[in-house]
């Protein structure tokens, strides 16, 4: 008697020689956060991969309707789909809409639609933007969103999606209750809790201790 | 009366305008898996953000002694160093050591040593040279793994690293008990379970539901 892997996917023919799945992530596939993934659009070959998400929710950036056959993937597993079309490379550029941005990272923060993943096409210039401003609300350092940007970019990263993040503003989310509970769930945050403002005035705060 | 965000972390300095900490991820940071994470060494300055991942453990690529002001933080902070001492750049390049990559691939599966990071100098060549191991565990097809090498190594990657990553066997870590420990938990294998060989012969498998 031994302890072996079993899995529901062993119907599919794409096997290991020790006959697990070979698992195939969309183009340009990472994690972002707890429940947050950024890719490309995903091709029908990415899907027994994205099964292995169990995702709630995909954010998708471009204004074509969703092809089809993912359309299906996400009926046959329940996932919500959300859908801003921001236009991808014009001629002459468009600036990235703001409002259509926020609209987004609220759907992004509210962590009753994760396991969520964000997409567009190459999962690079919307999807990045996307993140950049995710960043920002998370309270990272402008170098460290722009580097990320910059890592998932490529070559291809565009001087104006730096300019929009850094001019994002994510003051008025911030102060949303989406904001806070995405805080209160979100690894980054783990020793931050939620409070009322009395508590804080009455209560001198223990010193932080690591458990 | 209102819900407000408390941090532990309010005594630094270093703020955004609504008071918040500004947070310093460690230069090519990324979230590699639930519990896992990358990075170049981390400065002192990115101690703050560390702080956020409450991590139990970090695997070190190096040959060079852990900096001094490192290791106080992990001390402080009660976080175990695992060191593997791979040389980085050498003249003539000398090969990545195969054993001690499984090694670290068998810290780095045990999900007791989780949340861990894994960080070299740069994090782009003996980081990137693991994780790529580490998705080869997964059972990410090859393609997918050496985009993801690339995308962390930047200008940088190294047709050698490619095809040590190609090449690594990781045969005998998928049947070890940590490998199995780690699918368990991993993210990317939510779905599959642990069972005896005897119960999927005598128990006809349930069709797959979506919760």
């Amino acid at each position: 008697m031994c302890l072996i892997m079993d899995s529901e996917d062993d119907h599919h023919n794409n096997n290991n020689n020790d006959g697990t799945d070979v698992l195939s992530p969309p183009f340009n596939f990472s994690m972002v956060e707890d429940g947050i993934y950024r890719s490309g659009l995903p091709r029908p070959d990415n899907f027994t991969f994205l099964d292995t998400l169990n995702l709630r929710s995909i954010i998708y950036l471009c204004p074509e309707p969703y092809p089809e056959e993912n359309l299906k993937f996400l009926q046959a597993n329940n996932i919500k789909l959300f859908q801003f079309g921001i236009e991808g490379k014009t001629d002459p550029p468009t600036p990235m809409p703001k409002d259509t941005v926020l609209d987004a990272l609220k759907v992004l923060v509210d962590v009753r639609n994760h396991p969520i993943l964000i997409h567009c096409k190459r999962g690079k210039h919307r999807t990045g933007c996307l993140v950049g401003c995710l960043r920002k609300v998370q309270s990272w350092c402008l170098s460290s969103v722009l580097e990320e940007y910059q890592k998932n970019a490529g070559l291809k990263w565009r001087q104006r999606d730096l300019n929009f993040i850094e001019a994002f503003d994510i003051v008025s989310l911030r102060k949303c209750l989406l904001s806070i509970m995405y805080r209160y769930h979100g690894y980054g945050f783990k020793r931050r809790r939620l409070a009322y403002e009395e508590e804080k005035v009455q209560t001198p705060k223990p010193q932080a201790t690591k458990v």
